[in-house]
């Protein structure tokens, strides 16, 4: 979801942005109507997050799949596959486990945590690096069962890496816990299509010499994001979404604003007696709230779902079925979601309880 | 440069798509209001390329960077380094050059002809590939210098490969000469950060075990260019153009349209005595025209061409600076130029050279 205000923005602007008489679907990359788009969307995101300057903003095609090898290619790849170095990832869910799937081409992969045997539902303690662990990684905000990393781990001098995908820009982040973090655009930060790196500079320039020149970091940092013609849409849509966050407040506002409509609708979960929330109550998402009917008869329960979703449709409320891999119901209260819209879901859950 | 009714109806759909309430830029890639923009635009590619069933159209990100690696990776990537398989390019400039060095990171590259020793103004003889070779590249048209292949090379079993960037869809193309065709959307087909790739069944399922999964054609056919989110907007984009070309009666009318164009523009250059293309007219490109003062003195070409540069922008005429590599002044007139945008750049042209 996107802010209404930035959708009429671009539409306004669309045949003819600027003073350019071109869209900027059209511009040039290399010439001055795209420069001050993509340094101004680099600077905005710099000041909400406070981005120290030992770290590099890239804006990258390719969605997280496409860091999902980047990651370990750069921090940890080697020449030769058998000097494969060790590295750790937590496995809280679907897209941690892919991306250790994917990082297992390329490092030697060790799973020390996870929370599979509890389907998921909580984030498991996170043990301690290995010493010549290359880097740690985990999935900061797990959309599909709706948890979320409050606490994170300590890793010493072994680069923390995340993917911040679905929660990145929804409240305060410290980078210096990081040595990496990526975030496709899809979820709080513009139209699918573009991927924000923020690497900090040290591990940064380490990829080995096979390594492809668009999963190259060094490349794109030298390069300043235009190595090749990048996704200049996506990239001015982000600009636009990233200046209606400041004009909010900034992401103490964000935080404000996220924490309130996710308490709205946990109270009301955790006060429902037909629907519960599967999730451990330390463990919780802002972002994403998957919800469950509480009762054991499967038949009834998928009957139950269906009929949820087909009246919630009529009443306008959509994408509320939960992710296809765990079925279920989910709601997703990105920034751009309006407190009405949780009121408004809330008010439909209650009457959907009382009329069952 | 896109046609304005496709920007117009974008604009018109921005905040709303169809009945979903929705913007393209927010609905789900795996909800049922996607699916009919992406299978759209594959059957209104397919129909106006007349695209065989053997073949596999994939909607990818990363620009032709990112097939640069892919093509080598795909098609002849072997486990182990030490087994790298010969692959042949033919030199016709930077794009060429560009893919040959990021395959040598994966194949063994031979270049058996180039025509950098004539400034790449023409496009040299092809010769026969090796029986050995596990394909054969070529750059179909060559933006930066403005030549083209107007006779593609007899490669037999050998799989000819062509980036097809900045000359898809501008005229009829016999697809079954191609083992693939790849093309980056910002030229012909909408905006930045789409690549559309065309490849055969029999090549296409060969990416060794390291692949990254971004790069894997094989994942991507299976899962029909959804493996992750796509670049939903750009393709729905795609799908705008490739209605409009249909519309405007298909590859044959952009055929007429572009020769049109292109003679009318190539006729001023020729007959000029201040201005000349560097093209060998054999060689030359329906989609771009470089062209260069007339003149020796260098520092008085440089000043012409800026006040050249000044007094069409002046005019309302921009992007027609030559690419930074090679200077000089390049018209690049794509599909969606009109007729009379190359006409009122002729009668610049001509005043200029009265005025000069």
């Amino acid at each position: 979801m996107l802010p209404l205000s930035v959708l009429q923005k671009a539409a306004g602007e669309i045949t003819s942005f600027g003073g350019a008489g071109q869209s900027v679907m059209e511009i040039s990359h290399r010439g001055g109507d795209f420069k001050p788009i993509i340094e101004g969307a680099e600077s905005l995101l710099r000041e909400l997050l406070n981005i120290p300057p030992n770290y590099h903003v890239l804006f990258l095609q390719g969605g997280g799949m496409t860091q999902f090898a980047a990651v370990p290619v750069n921090i940890a790849g080697v020449e030769a596959a058998k000097e494969k170095r060790n590295c750790t990832y937590i496995d809280t869910g679907v897209w941690a486990a892919k991306a250790a799937s994917e990082a297992g081409k390329y490092v030697n992969v060790k799973i020390p945590a996870s929370s599979k045997d509890k389907n998921y539902t909580c984030i498991p303690d996170a043990p301690a690096p290995s010493a010549d662990d290359a880097y740690y990684y985990i999935c900061l905000n797990n959309t599909i069962v709706g948890t979320k990393w409050h606490k994170l781990p300590e890793t010493g001098s072994v680069p923390l890496v995340t993917d911040a995908s679905s929660c990145i820009l929804s409240e305060p982040l410290d980078v210096t816990r990081f040595g990496l973090i990526f975030a496709g655009a899809q979820k709080n930060l513009g139209p699918a299509g573009c991927t924000i790196v923020i690497v900090r500079d040290d591990i940064a320039h380490n990829a080995p010499s096979w390594t492809p020149a668009m999963l190259n970091y060094d490349i794109h940092i030298k390069e300043k994001s235009l190595f090749n013609t990048p996704p200049c849409w996506c990239i001015y849509i982000i600009g636009l979404v990233l200046q209606w966050i400041k004009e909010t407040g900034g992401l103490a506002a964000m935080q404000k604003h996220n924490s309130e409509k996710a308490a709205l609708l946990y109270d009301c979960l955790d006060n429902s007696k037909l629907f519960k929330s599967p999730v451990e109550k330390s463990s919780r998402s802002l972002m994403n709230v998957p919800f469950v009917f509480n009762i054991e008869d499967a038949e009834k329960k998928a009957l139950l779902e269906k009929r949820f979703l087909h009246e919630a449709a009529l009443a306008g409320m959509v994408n509320l079925a939960g992710h296809r891999l765990v079925g279920g119901l989910r709601a997703s209260i990105y920034n751009a979601m309006p407190v009405e819209g949780v009121r408004a879901l809330i008010s439909f859950i209650n009457q959907f309880e009382k009329s069952a």
